[in-house]
């Protein structure tokens, strides 16, 4: 019965992200096969560089299914995208879905291969930025991983407490549901309020980002 | 036989894009190695990333000839490529004959290994735009893929031929050489009247691109 | 004994690579989790694709202390890099490091993997320039591999060294030194003096690069 909660997740991590690359898309005026083919890119990078690195069987492959809905939520984002004003904060808000669900299902899948805490966690924090940056790079967007908010950090929250709760003998669905809280919660709160971890600043006594 | 009319096409689809990658070389002014490293990622990048979704052993570290061939290749475009005034005409139709050819073939080779038809048309698609993909963005050039005439489609549209006709019991030669034919015509018909789908438009009441 | 001394080389590559990713990072003012992001993927990123490429259990997959040892070193890098001016500098000396080290541990690890010489030279150019290609297109950066001075070429006569003095018979210490030693003065007599090899130049009688 867990697996289904977990794949339900997964699932919806997939879609979360499909759509911020169908919104990509739109932002670019694609056509409706570039909405498919960088809406379903986005959707199931992640899993894929997650499953080659395990050397485990890329999952899309052995469920097809995937790149049906993928492509089917591409193309119903190319119909209803105009009906919104600010696509943009849609975009930023199904990625932070994305990249908190990714986060937690990324090291679980990692887990249930043998992995160790570490390698769980770096797989969590690799599932849950890969889509985005492979859509950045493809969009020729400015790559959300650059932006000055939060980002990684909340993939790596969301990773290291399901990996802890994990280690301490949690039941699964309390450390999956608690790691994909907390890391939405985080960047959600980055989002809004613009928070962002002290930056590097070069010269101290010449600082770049002067308090205002 | 047949084992060879595919393989040949194959091989002409890395020599095309080989050539596109060299010619992008030139427009960058690299060396001679600059050449034949561009040269020979664009020409093997789209089947090196087919064979690791797929969990097959990367055609060109079985078979290195592939590796020499590119190189040389390069450097052959690396001495000739002043002769001609256009390069970028040539880059763009060496592009769609790799594009639709890997469409196919890409295609052919994920139903081999007993994958569905919907992997097979995936595995099509990004056996046949990874290598452009790729090639653009290590050259630094806007990527063919964004451009506003059919490209993702051509090759779709070739992969989902030869599917369809496998999937019907049509012989593999009639349908690999038919989806070839059409990516390739679609291609081409794009590229000179510069067709394109119809593209995404924001707000139809606003639109971003008003009919002259 | 040997199999220390190439691990010991093939770790000095991966800590050279993670201090440019810090640097990057550094340069575009991240936190330290984008710090610990973009060292890490810098650090592995060549022998992860090598590995991938190959066939073989990605290293770090099997020994995570490189992602703990990466993580640790770009944190270093984010508090001790302000304290030099030139951070541009170190980063080109230490890519030029990493690079001449990766040249032939990669060509060593495929070697090693029973591949052929051809493909040993590829996995070494391969594993030496795909760290900084990742480090310079996720960090927003001009890719070093377009800079005007040798870079690939000297990854390229790193390796193909090495694997002509394996072929001869020679052992194998002498094989990765000599092959680590030449393609290191190489890169750094290209950075020291500016020196390039000849570039490919459109038209021979209106030339782009006219001479001085």
């Amino acid at each position: 019965m867990f697996e289904t909660a977990i794949g339900v997740l997964d699932w919806l991590g997939v879609i979360a992200f499909t759509i911020t690359g169908a919104l990509v898309a739109s932002r670019k005026q694609m056509d409706v096969v570039g909405f498919a083919v960088l809406g379903t890119v986005t959707g199931i990078g992640g899993g894929t560089l997650r499953d080659l690195l395990l050397g485990s069987p890329v999952f899309w492959v052995r469920e097809p299914a995937y790149l049906i809905v993928c492509a089917i939520i591409s193309v119903l984002v190319f119909f209803v995208a105009h009906i919104t004003r600010s696509r943009y904060r849609y975009l930023l808000w199904a990625d932070a879905v994305g990249l908190s669900l990714f986060a937690v299902t990324g090291a679980e899948k990692a887990a249930h291969a043998e992995a160790g805490v570490t390698v769980a966690v770096a797989m969590g924090v690799i599932t849950a930025t890969f889509g985005g940056i492979v859509r950045d790079l493809l969009g020729g967007e400015s790559p959300v991983i650059l932006r000055r908010e939060i980002y990684a950090s909340a993939a790596l929250a969301g990773a290291v407490i399901f990996a802890t709760l994990m280690a301490i003998g949690a039941p699964r669905e309390l450390a999956v549901g608690t790691g994909f809280a907390i890391g939405l919660v985080i960047r959600a709160v980055a989002l809004h309020y613009g928070w962002s971890l002290p930056r590097y600043r070069p010269r101290p006594d010449v600082p770049c980002n002067p308090p205002k």
